[in-house]
């Protein structure tokens, strides 16, 4: 089975050739440490042979993702993105709308400068079940390879109640792998530790380390875990420049 | 996308420019770290440029922030503030008010030098839900630029149940990035560690510290993240003087 | 606004001047750190210039507070006390009396040398709501200036359900502050840490340290927030005297 | 108000001459700290001067303490002594009988040499509750000086239900004040630190320390709280002898 | 009255002669600690004297334990071992069978190589109550003078419910105290600490200890309590050899 | 009793000649220790001997886990493995399918490339009760000599209700025990700590450690339980080479 790359050279060298294709993988780090602009790589480096990549977006609105995005020059036009974001809550007894058939992927190119807002009639909470609903349709129409979740943490924080997050995070993780996606997703961890149920259920996990230094952040990138192949056991420096994540790992 | 300043030199340049507008930021830091000082100085500078800005507090009556900010000598009068602190407590078996449209904001210069006293009749329980529903009614009538929500902490812990503490919070904060307002929340953390599920529903955290040395107490100012721009990675000493905070962060 | 005097000379020159009346303050410290001679002596200097003062007893039965007291030999006899203990508890189905408007408070000279008894047919026991019913009365009959009460902690422990934990001591606060008291309020504390709850509600803490060394007891105070107004940042050693808490603070 | 000798001729100088009477105390520390060996020295002083004298046995049988308190050769014949352990626990549905009145306590030359067994046809469990009551009969018939409670570790483990354990705590020690008792009340610690509630509720803590050094155990004994006197802030050694407890503190 | 031995010669002395018959006594200690061992000689050593020992076999299966004993090359032929371990779990609706009356020891010559299989209709769940109803059946019987409950841990993690964990366990070990049994009970603990429940409710405690060190394992042994007896007060060192237990404590 | 070989041959000889057989023991360890792979070495070394060997997958689907194994070089073909995965969740209110005669092991070699995708009319949740149930009928149709269980973690977070997790592994354990199965059983822990109530539970524990040093990962591994046996004390170096786990243990 052949590998494929991850869009960050140097991280492909740690992977010894890449990612094994239609697992999922999880990007671990704390805040600020360059999970979304690793997994816009990942996606970026699909277009390149013209393949279908989705990013599902749960913490911030499109807008924001595709400005910040742009800051680094790169074209992210055609990747698609699903605004899986819940909208302002309504108090009102009445009940909140589920339709997972409403979610569509736009490509970024098409998202507006401005955020979507909450219609006033209704509103939309996300749960885990919608999301995977709509996902199922979603694959349907369109054979997407690539695919991000930013963020599990948002998932699990927002989406699910308490009693099944073990079971929903594994039944969503499997839902991916069955629809043979590879897929990374970002969890964000407080300090530079991992996170345990989700690194548990992926095959593999990318860590992000971000260290204050008297110089300012030293930064660096481990594999933590991937299973079916050898990988690169050293924690490797990197730097998020204006171009994106560079991976500071030699040649072996 | 142009930036917008914060009203504190040094920290506009640690932010290199300030703060892309239209989106939440937390500023966190222990009591006593200068916050509710540096969200002022934030709304000040909107009134330079005739900006529209709003103080909505919930954590200390209106005459004593009027007080309290009058002693750096700052012209606070025409700092829109919103008192919603809950009244006190009755604990007869009718039902607590939650009219949000009785919020109303006052211009700084009119809050009278005493507390308002809750009413005999009623008493009115602020709800994150109330809150919500207030500002969006506000927020028809008059365009504030700027919103500070002076704190988060209050609105977790006195405005919500436990069970809907991340949804709601999430919630709050699309709220205020649909109606398009650049904010600044203040967070209080018991240490020097930041909050962990603020600064991960925020696009940024300007964190205040502050120790305590053999010499009193040093103060430091850091950028724990900001999505969608570089910023200086330093943590900067800062100080609070007699005329409000002053950022020792050197041109770069 | 004049700040108003402590008691404690070293205090009122660590607080710049003395405490901003009409405020609630915290006192923290240890078991044996000196909470309540502190408090006393911020109630005796009341009685200097005349003030109608209210020792507010939650944790100790008044005849012990006086006897204690005395053993400074202070003279405290026009000092009010209320008693705010709860009676031993019958176990009966009868429903408990919480009938507020029983409380009254007793200068501290006519507090009997022995502890007054639970009557047979009923019991009393204590909740906020209750003791804040009979101060709202009990204010309306005297106008006390300085009022103080030991402690939140037995508050908190012995008057408060754990879900209402939050807002009532929010609740209680606020109507001191509204009743224009100027309180000081202790918080017992395992260690030298502070009461991260009240310290938030409060408007400034004064934190009494207490470290055994090889050769006994060493003691200290610090300022830990003090909202609208500048203070000593040092923390400061000071000792319990025969004749009551004595401030090594330098005039500055 | 004279105090009143705790048989422990070194304590007493560390409590300048005593416990003030009609309160109570706590004795904390590990397991084999030597607590109810203290307090039954405690109750011994009351004997010599024909005062009447009751321990209260939550903890172990009254054979077995009978038989270790008399391996040290004291005359304990006088010392009265309350079984409230509970029975062997019965599992059929009938209720558990809570029969307060039959709770009698017997002077310890009565006590026989073997335990008390639990009786076929019913069996007793002791709640806080019919634990008060009893004593509340009993303090009619005699009126004891001194009583000690070994332990209220116990009382609070296997007499209360969780959710009142601060409540029910308070009400227990307020008992004992109100009835006048001068009371010893044990609580075992894991390690060497105290017990916040039981120290928070008590008028003053006796702490007994136990460290594991190279030779052996090393015992101190220290005061860690003594509202309404001064005392020794030193912590002191003391021994375990074949003849109790002994404490080395010097005349002051 | 007289000490009984415990089948560890330096364990003895340590105990000043053996322990205080008619008590219950605890051996904690980690994983492979040796505890099952030290029980194991402390049975033996009373069939030396001709008394009747019980074995309550709550860990293991009683075909294992025998296997593991004999490997000392002890004669354990004579000790009686009492199964008290649960069956397979069943999990079809009909209530699973109690009957403590079918419990029966059999002397360890006669367990059977291989393990005792979960009969097809029923199965047997054991709760503190069924095996405390059946130890009081089986004391009627014979007069076991040395009982083994190996291991508490198992008793409370897989016989009890959570919230009557205390009450329950206090009762179980008064059961064994009024039927006039020497017992060990045995609690595993994660690391070399004790278990705080056990110990508080147990007369004594023998702890052994588990190092690893750059050479292998260290063993020690040490008395942590043992009310009405002064003891070795070091901690020992012991091994685990081809024939038992041996406690390197000199003759004092 | 003769031992059984584990497949790896250092390993047998810290284990003085391999396992007893007929037993449960844990394999624990961080992700990425080699768990999975040691597990496959010990079914291996079964088919050496003709055995009949099972592989029980509840973490990963049998196509990676063929995948994976295959990259050693290993002829796993006659392996056969159970895929006790649960399917992807439906939340459709119809009841949830747990026929567990549905379970049906394969041998390796027949495990499809892909992944065996949820029917769309139903789904599959695997519970404890289940797959105990499944594993029964499975044993009666042929007689597996070792059987993996990969992994209890998985086991108790996705199969059991928290309520049940201390009896339902039990009652799991006991299950293979009567089954006279020798079952190698992973836990995953977090650090290189293990896992107390799996330990407490099975007969044996080899642990796997894995450490991030200057040089990349260090492995080691050691037997920290071995009830009736005597086993190495040392924590001895190992390694994950191309053809599996080498453990560097002397010959003795």
């Amino acid at each position: 089975m052949e590998k494929i790359l991850t869009g960050v050279e140097g991280l492909d060298r740690m992977l010894k050739g890449g990612l094994i294709p239609g697992r999922p993988y999880i990007v671990s780090g704390p805040p600020g440490s360059g999970k979304t602009t690793l997994c816009m790589q990942f996606l970026l480096e699909g277009l390149k042979s013209d393949e279908e990549v989705l990013f599902v977006a749960l913490e911030e609105p499109p807008n924001e993702i595709r400005y910040n995005t742009e800051s680094y020059g790169w074209k992210v036009g055609e990747v698609e993105i699903l605004d899986a974001n819940s909208d302002v809550r309504r108090f009102e007894p009445k009940p909140i709308l589920e339709i997972s058939s409403e979610f569509k992927p736009v490509p970024m190119k098409n998202v507006p400068f401005t955020i979507r807002k909450t219609p006033e009639g209704e509103s939309r909470e996300v749960t885990v079940h919608s999301l995977q609903q709509a996902l199922k349709n979603i694959f349907k129409w369109k054979n997407y390879r690539r695919v991000v979740v930013d963020s599990i943490t948002a998932l699990r924080q927002f989406c699910m109640r308490d009693f099944e997050e073990h079971s929903s995070t594994q039944s969503f993780i499997r839902f991916l792998t069955e629809a043979g996606k590879t897929s990374l997703m970002t969890v964000e961890t407080p300090d530079n530790s991992g996170s345990e149920l989700e690194t548990f259920l992926a095959r593999g996990e990318v860590r992000l380390h971000k260290f204050r230094h008297e110089n300012g952040i030293k930064r660096f990138i481990s594999i933590e875990k991937y299973k079916g192949s050898s990988h690169l056991e050293y924690i490797v420096p990197m730097e998020i420049t204006e171009r994106g994540i560079i991976v500071h790992a030699q040649e072996t």
